[in-house]
């Protein structure tokens, strides 16, 4: 991506005239109180995640920190937990109306109002979260993205990473297809209309409701994050399995979404400043990620016996043709959806051949025979 | 990694204390022209890559131009090329002695100076560019790593990843560990030495060298990075063969270092604007290797017909065995270098399970039989 062309195109070029008057001995002296650079702004930052939660609050919450620093408290943003300032998934229609000038949340969670988001995220069986960075960055994705949230006002930012996600917690046994029949599953996104059309009844509840809803049986199985954000909820209580790999988030992006208005009003340094802090907020988050899951899937072997199960291959191919299936739809369903869907399939078709040589290979290098 | 701390260990909270004297009507007016937000610093980045060179210099460049920006032209880097201000291979003694400021290079190249350092680009057989950057940034890997340059008066920062590196171009098939034997090899760090005990001889050149020396035979054979800085030297016109994967370099760290005394002299957000553009060049280098090294390795399959060969297992398994060795040893070299390889190795047996359940499961699913 071209970060200029980028700049030019959402930022206000003509805001920072005054940026350098201050330091300037021979300018006018009042230009010190007013100028742009010591103008602070306070802002609002709306979740989809509890608060402080693992990785994805704490990962908010360290943006958050980060842009104050990086910007000397000239921009200063509050972050606020789901449900505190707005709801759990009113994250979008919040920054869209400008309740909070910024949101941390993820795409697939707006599929009933930005549909062709939900690619930005990830699609089931699709890209690992390295092979969706080179898209987005590299490939064209963010130009896109940009394009589909320009009709609400809202500019978005890849911020995050949870990296790849488990297949969920499940009190009931999947040996089949026909298990899925009538499996009432906490599944959002793409993947739960993939559930839906193979017989299944999915639903999206916010994080915090999951222990219950599982345990008293609301649910049949639910899918969250991974054994970082899992072991955190305490999901090994209420269920009986664990379910791996999980097919339908292979690499989740996470997104910084602010109100367009409320960017236009940031100077070209504290615009830089959101962007490069976003970005580095995807390392950050997939480092946490990474590190967290991997102690955490020992703390559930170890010391909760967790039993860890595998889909049949019956069941990972009859979803995926489903998945096939539902992602042409929607590339059918609109122009821009179409050009999406074809920028990602092409980036796809380049992408797998190099990561099949170079780290699907390194990987199966390894002996690790218990989970190969 | 815990930020506060760390900005606390290396900074400068004293020199904050005028940050905000000239946006404040009430203070003295002469603060304006002194305050410590309008110094400007003028720094030199030494860098080990060939001028503008695809993903190496590139990314030095990137990063020079975000702190730029950030900094609104208050921190400006200057970016050398390989042998422009320094010879390639002298940017730690550059940076050392503050001929530069800051230098953009690989910790491997410095073996013979701080050799316990070359953990942090990656080992052999080692972990993949995700696996290393949750050490670094959550595992303890960096506060190690500041503790191997503090005897040089060097600040590190992971500053982005080529990602895994292929096996290299040769003009010799390696069909047997006796291929080896003799094999003249441009091959840097601890996959050169790996390859002397197998009976190789390992060198190393820059990079601009390469394809002379190949084609005239200097050498038989050489790694450089992957298709995408491959391609550009144009290494398959005086190679056969193009082995994988690249046992050596399964996900290469690269690093920005500064000087300590000059980076003493930062006020604290700059200090700031460093550390995160720092980190959000991870991702931005990342990203553009997994998109380039995937365009370019259709291209070399495609236009320029490589013959893509495979290291037999007995190769594999004969230079993983050498390299297991050779790191313990290492690790009985000092008490720091121990102290890493115990980091390093405890980390490692918690997020190998991790990473065979989650991104190697999803990456076998794929079917693409011809590579598999």
């Amino acid at each position: 991506m071209d970060r200029r062309k980028f700049v030019a195109a959402t930022g206000l070029a003509g805001a920072t005239g005054l940026l350098s008057a201050c330091g300037n001995r021979n300018g006018p002296q009042v230009e010190c109180g007013n100028q742009t650079t010591s103008e602070t702004f306070k802002w609002k930052m709306v979740t989809s995640w509890p608060r402080d939660f693992p990785g994805l609050g704490t990962g908010a919450n360290r943006l958050a920190e980060s842009i104050n620093q990086l910007s000397n408290g000239r921009l200063q943003i509050k972050v606020y937990g789901g449900n505190e300032l707005v709801p759990a998934f009113e994250v979008f229609d919040a920054v869209k109306q400008r309740t909070a000038e910024m949101g941390h949340s993820a795409t697939y969670y707006w599929k009933g109002k930005a549909p062709a988001a939900q690619f930005f995220a990830g699609i089931p069986f699709g890209m690992s979260a390295q092979e969706l960075h080179g898209w987005i960055y590299y490939g064209g994705g963010l130009e896109l993205w940009r394009e589909v949230y320009a009709p609400h006002g809202i500019v978005p930012f890849l911020a995050g990473s949870s990296g790849p996600q488990m297949g969920g917690w499940f009190n009931r046994e999947i040996n089949s297809v026909a298990d899925l029949k009538g499996l009432k599953m906490r599944i959002p996104g793409l993947g739960g209309e993939i559930l839906r059309r193979a017989g299944g009844t999915p639903t999206n509840i916010p994080g915090a409701e999951l222990f219950t809803a599982l345990q008293t049986g609301t649910i049949d199985a639910t899918e969250w994050v991974g054994p970082y954000n899992d072991l955190a909820f305490g999901l090994f209580r209420a269920a009986k399995y664990y379910y791996y790999p999980g097919w339908h988030e292979p690499g989740t992006g996470l997104e910084c979404i602010i109100n367009q208005q409320a960017w236009n009003t940031l100077p070209e340094d504290l615009q830089a400043i959101v962007r490069v802090a976003c970005q580095a907020a995807v390392t950050d988050t997939l480092s946490d990620f990474t590190y967290n899951n991997g102690v955490a899937l020992k703390k559930l072997l170890d010391e909760h016996a967790v039993d860890l199960r595998r889909f049949p291959d019956e069941v990972l191919n009859h979803l995926g043709e489903i998945s096939d299936n539902l992602v042409r739809e929607m590339a059918s369903e609109d122009d821009l959806m179409g050009r999406i869907y074809a920028s990602f399939q092409a980036y796809s078709d380049i992408v797998r051949p190099w990561s099949a040589i170079s780290d699907r290979t390194l990987l199966n290098l390894r002996a690790d025979p218990l989970i190969r």
